[in-house]
Order: C-alpha cells, then structure tokens, then sequence
C-alpha cells in the first residue's frame, strides 16, 4: 500500500512540511532510500536527519525545521509513527477457518470469523472470538475463552479456565496458565499442593516470546488491560499487575506480588513474593526488588562491571567494611568525636 | 466430587472441630462462600480466618479455638490441605491408547494404559510406561524412557536417551536432554563438541514451564528424586541435583555443578560451574554462588533496590572504597593505631 | 563405527605413543572402559589419568608420558578430541523428503535432499537448502531462507523474513524473529510500533534451546558467523552480535547493543542497550554491563553470596556508606588532613 504525505498528514492530524502528493509505502531507518517514512524522536539523532535521503520523516515542531526532506509535524512523534507504520505494515489476520488438522472439541464454540491454525487443539467449553487467530501449534485448554481479535501466534499454550482479553497477542513459545510452584513440605520431601486457580488476562495486552504465566494457587494470577509483557518474563501464581505496566525481559516475578499501573520494570529486575508495589513505579534495569513500594519514582539497585582486577579489590572491601567500620568508631573514639554521629552509622 | 468433613478427617487422620456431615466439594481461599474447603497456614492470615464463610478449615491446634466455621485440625495443615485438594481436584489422568495423528515408531513400545495425545512423536527404541501421559506436541526421542505414571503436559522436548522416572511431571515447553555448551577453541573460533551424555531424572520430579535441562558432555546431567524445579530454570551439562531439592524459577545453574539434598535455591539465583553444595544449603533469591558451599545454612548476596538517585551515591561510594581504606589508614598512622588492626583490612 | 588409534593419528596428525592397532569407537570419561578414547586438556585431572582404564587419550605433550594408556599428543586436545568425537559420534543427518504430514506452501522452494519433519510448516516464498534439517513441530514463515545444512532440531519458531546460515543449529523451542518489544508512550498506555526489520543468522551459528532473537525495529538484528549461543538468552530487536563471540545460558541483551568479535559472555550476564562492546570483550558470569566498553579484558561485577546474617550486615554497611564517607571527612577535617585528599573521595 502507498499513501500521499497529504493523505497520512489528514488522517493523522500532523502538520504537513513539503509536497502533500509525495507517496511513500513504507518505514524505514533515517539511511534507507525510495518511498520510505522515517522518524526522529530525540535531537541526537540530528546528524542522521541532516543526512537522510528517505522520501519523508514524522518529527516534533522543534527539528521540523532542520528536516532536508518533507516532514509530518506530531506532538508526539514516535506514537504517530507507530500508527502510520501500522498502516503502511498490517499485522497478519484471520482467515476465517478451522485448518483440516485442528481439533477443535465439539463442546467449543469458534466464532466463524475465527482462524484455527495447523495443529491447533481447543478444548471442551473453550470459546473463540471473532476475528481470533491461532497460528500453527496452539494448544487451547478447556473452559478457556479468547476474545474478539486475540492472536495466539505459533506453539501457544493456553491451560485450562484462562481467560484472555480482546485484542492481546501471545508470541511464540509462551504458556499461560502452567502450574504455580506450590509444595507443603513433608518429611524429607515436597507434597505438590494443586494449583486450583486461574489466570486472567486483560484486553490489548502483549505477552512476549518463552514467557511464562502460572495459574493461582487458589485465587487468580491476574494481568490488567494494557500491560505489556516481553519475552522470557516469569510471572509466579498469585501475581497481580496493574493497568498499562510494562515489563522488560528476563524479569522474574515471585508469588502474590502485586504490581500497580503504569509501572515500568526494567529487563533482568527480579521480584520477591508477597510484595506491594504502587502506581508509577519504575525500576531500572537487573534491580532487585525484596520489599514494597510505596512512592512512585525510579529504583536501581544495578552494579556496573568493572575490570575485573578492580571489581576483586572492590569486592574485597566490601566484605570487610564491618571491619572498616570498627576501626572508624575507634578513631573517633580516640579524637573524642561526639557520640551521637557514631551512632547513626553503626546501628544494625 | 463432594465430601463430608467426617470422611476427610478420617482418612487424612485429623481431629474435627465441629459437624462430621458438612459437605465440601472445593478448596479455595478464605473469602470464598459455599461447600469450599479453606486453610490457615500462619498466624498472620487470623483476620481473615475470623471473617472467614468457607464451609470448613484446616488449621494446626493453636489456630483451631479460633476458627469461626468447622475446622480440621492437622499437625502440618499445609500438606493436609496438599493432600485434600489433590482429592477434591485431581489431575488429568491417561485416557488409555494413542492418537491417531501421534507418531511412535514400530521399534519403540508403549504400555496399553499410557496416552500418547495429538501430534506426538515416540523414537526407536523408547518405552513409555503404564498410564503415562503424553500431551499434545511433545517429542520423544529414540531410547528414551518414561517410567510408569510420568505426565509430559504439553510440547515437552525429551531428546534421545533420556530417562524419566515414575510419576515425574514436565510442564508445557521444557526441553531436557538438549545439547549443552561444549565448545573447543580452534583458531578464531569454537569447535563443537558432541554431548555424549544423557539427562536422568528421578522420581517424583516435577520441570516446570520452559525449563531447560541439557544432556551431559561426556557422563550424565542428574536430577534425582524428589526434585522440584520451577519455570525456566537453566541446568547446564553434568549437573548432579540432590534428592528433594527445591529450585524457583529463573535459577541457571552452570556445567558440572553439584548441589545436595533437600537445599532450596531462591529464584533467580545464579551458579558458577565445578561447584559443590552440600545438604540442607539455602539461597536467598537473586544470590550469586561462585564457591563451592559445604555449610548448611542460609546464604545471600542481593542488594535491594533503592531511589536510584541514592543508589548512584552509593555505587560511587563502593567503587571508591580503595580510597576511603586508603583515607582511613592514613588516619590511622597520623593518630598511631596499633598497625595489628590497619592490617587485617588492607590486605588483598 | 570403530576405528584404530593408527587411523586416528593419521587423520588428525596426531603423535601417537601406543599401539596403532588398537580400536576406539565411543568416547567417555577417564573413568570408563573398554574401547573408549577419554582426553585430558588440564594436569588438574592428572589423578584421573594416572587411574584410568579407558582404551586412549587424546593429551598434549606434556602429559602424554604421564599416561598410563596409549596416547594421541595433539598441541590442542580439546579441538582434536571434539574432531575424533564428531567422527564416532555423527549427528542425525537429514534424510531426504517432505513428511507427509507437514505443510509446505506450494510457492516455497525445498532442496531435495532436504528433510521436513513431521508437523512442519514451511510459509510461501521460503528457501530451505541442501541437506537442511527440520526436526518435528518446527515452523518457518514466509520468505525464509534456510542455507544449507542448517539443523532445526525440533519445535523452532522461525518467523517471517528471517535468513539462517550455512551449517547453523538451532535447538528445541528457540524462537527466531519475534516481535521487538517496540512501544510508543501515548495517554496512560502504549501504542504498539510495527517490527517491520528482521533476523540476519550467519553461518555455523548456534542457538540454545528455548533462546528468543527478536527481529529489529526499522533494521535487523544480526548474528555474525560463529557466534555460539546458549540456552535462554534473550536478544532484543537490532542487537549485533560480532563473529564467534559465544554467549553464555541465561544471558539478556538490550536493543540495539553492539557486541564485538570474539567476545566470551558470562552466563546470566545482562546488558542494557545502545551500548557498544569492543572485540575480545569478557564478562565474567552475572555481569551488569551498563556501560560501553572499548578496551579488551576481563569485567565483572558479581557480588558472592555469603552467610545471609553476614550479608544483612554487609548491606547495611553499604546503604550507610554516605554517612561513613561524611564521618571520615569530619575526622580528617579534625585531624587536619590535606583537603586534596579529602576531596578525592567526596566529588559526586
């Protein structure tokens, strides 16, 4: 598909800089050529929009100005990028259909509309959304129900009783709704403890690649509307987060934390169970989070490589700053420093 | 399936407090109404057992007096509770024979009672044995065997030779038996080395979701009774993990490690390889193991997160803790501190 | 097979001590027996040597006169007993020919000596090339090319427009050109950006089971020839990795992070992204890189774990470390230490 800068500029609502019957066809990086739309969101890339030789960039009102080449004028350019780049690059959809290798239980309901991939199983009082799309080797459980417009994408696995909200995507690899880590122990051993809830996830949420979403232990593992989840996330039973939080990679949550909205956790972070972590809450990245939070605001806990002879130093005098400290009391005690400022520093 | 309390207290050995008639045919949490089965496993959830309108508890003799509805009083609720629910839910059990979509090799034999769901494939040689279970998508190599009652849930990987021990469960996407990281270096670059070994789980192991097991270089990767390993968990080649052991997820634990018996390690805890760990040792969650430990006990390394705008004061602080140990012993020598305690912090 | 110790030295150009006529045909560990050839790359396991039964080693010059066995004397073992290993040991070989059950679009272009498994979907406009493997449950979109001798082991999700070198292995559950996790802020939520680039895998590549590489944003993300990669390690959108770096398990890349040549990543190490590693890179295992690094070397930043009441009290010391520097400075100031000193330490 090709649209006018005119066409895009109407639609979108931006500003146009340049020659409205200009066409371009796709997105691409500031270096690409031809009929390509491009995008600056930061002045750091200045150099490369002094440079660029695509058909037409999305920028603010500030580096419109600096733009060599015809520019869409947005108060938020990355989102109406986004769009655009929507437009220009449709996401596969439903063929309406069950595939002759489906097996799709005779006690679930397919919407019409709905494409049942290769290979794809749904089971017994499962429903079907209209326009939903299972790709090739989607396992759909019992008592499941997938919304208008959801799209499982290949090798999804939904377990039995999930619910999963219209418009949300599972990539590849993820499973939702696998058992929680529940053990009483037992003499030697560990007796498993059924894991009797469910998960329910929210409308337009992402969960990424190799993810994976255990069930409640009793209640439910609850993911609010607009979340988005990236790969390799593990989200234990019980776990609750909050309205339009997102979630980086490789981050692990641990039982019954419970997350709230707008939240941004960064890739790597891990979590301990039974935790509260309020509204506006951002960590950055490999934090490690073992108590509540209350106040909005950016987190860390990150400590960056060093050399590695340096680090074994560093290390060194970390596990014998007790022993530093005790040798500053005794300084202090010595030059008759005032006891109340000691005192702040060696509490435990 | 509905019981009375009189029944569950007779077979699971418990003292009732209350009516023998009352039926339950649930567990559930305490803020459930109707014939649902509860359970208080601590002191801290009192509040919500006294405003409790489940059916009837289980609880340990000091919760009892306070229990408003029936209780069944158990020296170790928890497992009780395990066993009860396991009664009142219990798992999906092998519908005996093999699909006719699955691939099992004339040369592999499968026991009459066991379930070989859709789309699986059983190699040359593998025997599956009675009532196991088999889910759809999941691959069984060649020589491979799955002792009586293993379930494999949905899409498990168990690649050529593997052993599987009775009643063992593998959650959706694990993978055991794939080759680990062996590589030789030859020049610029890296020289495969076949993984000759296998994998061998033991009994009553439980894998969790996307968990990865690789098959040993030369011996085999070991994971013996009773383990219990969470989602994606990371176990490189010729790990030995003892008997019931407990492993939360996101836990990656590196070649020829060893862990001992009935040891729990935090999710998201790393390992180094050619480890040893003996019995009874715990990581906290996030701990970083680059020794051998032979202690029992409880060891930790995670740093919480801060503000991170404390936090950079912080990481500064640490990665200038040479110089403040420089700093203080000068001090020292200027004050004429006995040189015995200055040494046992400058040393390196 | 079985082959003489003569054949081996020939082929290998190995110095043999020992009778060329004897037979090997597996290789194992020091402590097996029997026709099996062990090696030995380290005189740390001199003991095992000196005690062991096998038929031949493979040994550099130094500890071939401590063997007790005929010895290969090679100046690298290791590569020249993976060389041996990969001849008694072949892996599985494609065996021509399209399993009926899989589902190849009729505009996809499958060498005939290429093998599709069972369950595997091969999209329109995909090349699959000489002596390709597609182990059971793999899918490949549209407008894939698969070089020859490419290895997909079983269930790998590789999506559209991807390319995989010549000789490269992808293992069970990897996931190859997911969506990069690409959002605009927009209100209280997200708008998702279109991941309209894709994953460029060069040749002799490796990928470990259940590794997620997502495709790129505008550009590709790239994987340069001889990189080896573990299980479980996530690549965000247009991360470059450079030629036979090798990435350890559990591993995290950040978009747009450039990796070098020849770079060792520990395993679990995570990166933040748009930084730029140099060649000859190392980081040992739990690295936080935050930073880019130019010059060659070794870097770590793990912090072992230790006895957890130690630890509490270590952590502790850290948060306060502020407080310690101010009373450092206050005893310095008292004592009438040179400002510069002071200063060196107090800058933030």
């Amino acid at each position: 598909m090709a649209l006018t800068l005119g066409q895009l500029a109407v639609r979108f609502g931006c500003e146009l800089h340049g020659n409205p019957s200009i066409l371009v066809d796709c997105v691409g990086t500031l270096d690409a050529e031809g009929p390509v739309l491009g995008f600056v969101a930061s002045k750091v890339y200045l150099p490369q929009l002094l440079a660029t030789r695509v058909a037409a960039v999305v920028v603010d009102a500030k580096l419109a100005p600096s733009s060599p080449v015809p520019a869409l004028v947005s108060a938020n350019p990355h989102a109406t990028f986004a769009h655009i780049a929507s437009l220009l690059h449709p996401q596969s959809v439903a063929v309406p259909g069950v595939h002759p290798t489906a097996l799709v239980h005779p006690d679930a309901q397919v919407d019409p509309t709905a494409e049942v991939g290769p290979w794809c199983m749904v089971g017994a009082g499962s429903k079907i959304g209209a326009r939903a799309l299972l790709g090739p080797h989607c396992t759909v459980g019992a008592q499941v129900t997938l919304a208008d417009d959801v799209r499982l994408l290949a090798r999804v696995t939904v377990c039995d009783g999930v619910t999963i909200g219209a418009r949300s995507t599972l990539h590849p690899g993820c499973v939702v709704g696998s058992d929680g880590f529940g053990y009483a122990r037992e003499g030697q051993g560990w007796t498993k403890v059924p894991q009797v809830g469910t998960v329910r996830v929210g409308e337009d949420v992402e969960i990424g690649a190799n993810t994976t979403i255990d069930r409640g232990a009793l209640g439910d593992t609850v993911i609010c509307d607009g979340v988005k989840l990236d790969n390799q996330i593990q989200i234990a039973h019980n776990v609750v987060i909050g309205e339009h939080t997102a979630v980086a990679a490789c981050v692990g949550i641990a039982g019954s934390t419970r997350i709230g909205k707008r939240c941004m956790i960064g890739g790597g972070t891990g979590m301990a169970g039974h935790l509260v972590l309020g509204d506006d809450i951002f960590i950055t990245g490999f934090g490690m989070v073992t108590r509540s939070i209350d106040k909005p605001g950016l987190y860390s806990s990150v400590l960056p490589v060093e050399e590695a002879r340096s680090w074994r130093r560093i290390v060194g005098r970390i596990k014998r700053l007790d022993s530093m400290a005790a040798r500053l009391a005794a300084l202090e005690k010595a030059a008759g420093v005032a006891a109340a400022l000691q005192q702040e520093d060696s509490d435990d």
